[in-house]
């Protein structure tokens, strides 16, 4: 059996090992239907099962209210990027507020301008994406079809501790890297949308929670697949889910109710975990340095600088040594990216904390 | 462990067990990586060898000519019925021909008339699809945009024995249900597209095969996931792919190339499989009725009926005991559907022909 490492990869990203080895115990047969979970019909008894209760699981851990629809699709944020537009904004909403504080909202906002008016509510680009605004800084448009901001900016680290408290009432989240690492109160939210991989699954499912009254803005002209009102009164089952991906969403959801005993729990090691190392970052201050502010730290990905590039590569393959791997931050902003989700393990946060400290007295 | 059926599901739809127990000896950790590969980034260069490998052997099992590119998208079908008329309709081509020979090219044929002009150049609904036309038949207009054609109706179980020899040089097929059974002559298209999870693994994950002069018609006032061209110039890495059913594409090609040794031979033992039941059918024709009509019977999907509802579903119960599984017809054809995609292994379709013939000896 190959030894499985301490993975900070930023997404796809690592997974509960307890779902891992629940999946590979059933991956030839589930007992009922006698196939693969992949090889049964997403309309059999068996797989219905498997949706609902990760629609429940979801419905459970986020306390979602009723007047809102749990969706499972495909495409990713990218379709979602002009989904939200083009189901949002139309003859009554023309123009929407987006809050730029990372690369995936502006990636976000280009697309959107495609199908609507688009102004920025807010642009951390001056301050290189290492800071979240405050209420305060905010410039809203009174009659924005939706306000959009990115919860957690996976590249950048930098996450807002509390969603923006705006007067217009379609608050719209791309909470990819960050859903489900802590209770989220969904009825400040008119669309909340996480990719499935960075914290509740594979690569391939895209959860939208939406509420039902928003569903009225989808004209029957869209292409079907991108009409959340037809996927919402269809179940998610319009045309074939990305089943395999629904059913590790279960068991991912399974695992945050009964192994780790919700999301106030999962909060709370999250926190530690991110701890650990800001505290690493903190007490070596000479040595590393943080990208973002301090009251704008993501709890999720941990992005610091070493001195020089030739320490950053000789610590990327020190860590990798030790089984800490996928840790090069991403080309934009370069030095070293631990993204630490749900599925990261305390002990693993500490055997990377042990090295920064050990590699800052060597090294420092 | 949980014994396999023979499983005759529509779609998803049996894998080959090879390629599930590989699946499952590496599915918490790939050796290089040390994560499971549901776990790795996709611009890895562990993930970047899977892909490469998955689409060079598609391009080797099929024989692609180099000028067209190979693309791993989401969105199953339906977001194709969308993305072809959107993508290869505009100012210079109005209107596309679309053959209807059962349920699927009826919905795509309805979701293209949103984004152009759909002229319907045959239609088998008023021989409830049961039947393919022959060339003769075809009514195609001398300009249309492209013409699309249904190769395998998975709902009826009729079959093109070959692509229509027209005009036009921009073919386009939904190959969904009978993709890889047999070798395909790719310069015959303008586009060929298959979801993964009857043929080439789970659903998720869809196989676009498009001619690169046609990428030149993909306006870049789409939505960016929805363009071709972009697909193309990233190499399917505009966003996070579907990184485990690209893994197993990878896997079932890989079985596809080494253990069944090729599509010629995948097309022999596909014949056989088929020859088995529609032998048992015609033998028992008092007893059973096929509903493809003989010259379009598809090798993949064989569609019957018996006397009455209720042996039907004596049938069914039967089977089942026999641990033969999901031989339900479609709602609205009813009666059985046995599903022998290239993963039936020729015991299963052997298994299902003596039950047949026992049921049928007792019943008729």
């Amino acid at each position: 059996m190959t030894q499985r490492a301490y993975n900070f990869a930023a997404g796809p990203a690592a997974l509960p090992e307890p779902v891992l080895a629940q999946a590979q115990k059933e991956l030839l047969a589930l007992p009922g239907p006698r196939a693969s979970v992949m090889e049964i019909s997403h309309r059999s008894a068996a797989f219905k099962e498997i949706m609902a209760a990760a629609e429940a699981n979801i419905r459970r851990l986020l306390a979602v209210p009723d007047n809102y629809s749990v969706l499972f699709l495909q495409g990713g944020g990218r379709l979602q990027f002009a989904m939200i537009p083009m189901n949002l904004l139309g003859e009554q909403h023309h123009s929407a507020d987006y809050l730029l504080t990372g690369a995936w909202g502006k990636h976000a906002a280009k697309e959107a301008a495609k199908f609507g008016e688009v102004a920025v509510g807010w642009d951390g680009s001056d301050s290189k994406f290492t800071q979240v605004p405050t209420d305060a800084q905010l410039d809203l448009s009174p009659d924005a079809g939706y306000v959009y901001y990115v919860s957690n900016e996976t590249i950048e680290g930098v996450q807002f501790a509390n969603e923006p408290q705006i007067k217009n009432s379609t608050l719209v989240c791309d909470a990819s890297s960050d859903f489900m690492h802590k209770p989220l109160d969904i009825s400040r939210y008119g669309l909340v949308y996480a990719c499935a991989q960075k914290n509740i699954g594979p690569a391939g499912a895209t959860v939208v929670i939406i509420r039902n009254d928003l569903l009225e803005r989808s004209s029957s002209e869209l292409p079907a697949y991108m009409n959340y009102k037809l996927h919402a009164e269809a179940g998610s089952m319009m045309n074939t889910p990305p089943t395999f991906a629904v059913y590790l969403i279960r068991l991912v959801t399974d695992w945050l109710l009964n192994d780790i005993g919700g999301l106030e729990k999962m909060h709370s090691i999250n926190q530690s975990k991110a701890k650990l190392l800001y505290d690493a970052i903190d007490q070596h201050s000479d040595f590393y340095e943080g990208h973002a502010q301090p009251d704008s730290r993501s709890l999720m990905n941990v992005v610091f600088r070493l001195p020089s590039d030739e320490l950053t590569k000789k610590f990327i393959a020190e860590a990798d040594e030790k089984n800490l791997t996928a840790l090069g931050g991403h080309r934009s902003v370069g030095g070293i990216r631990a993204s630490i989700y749900n599925a990261m393990p305390v002990a693993g946060a500490e055997a990377l904390r042990d090295l920064m400290v050990e590699f800052c007295k060597k090294n420092g």
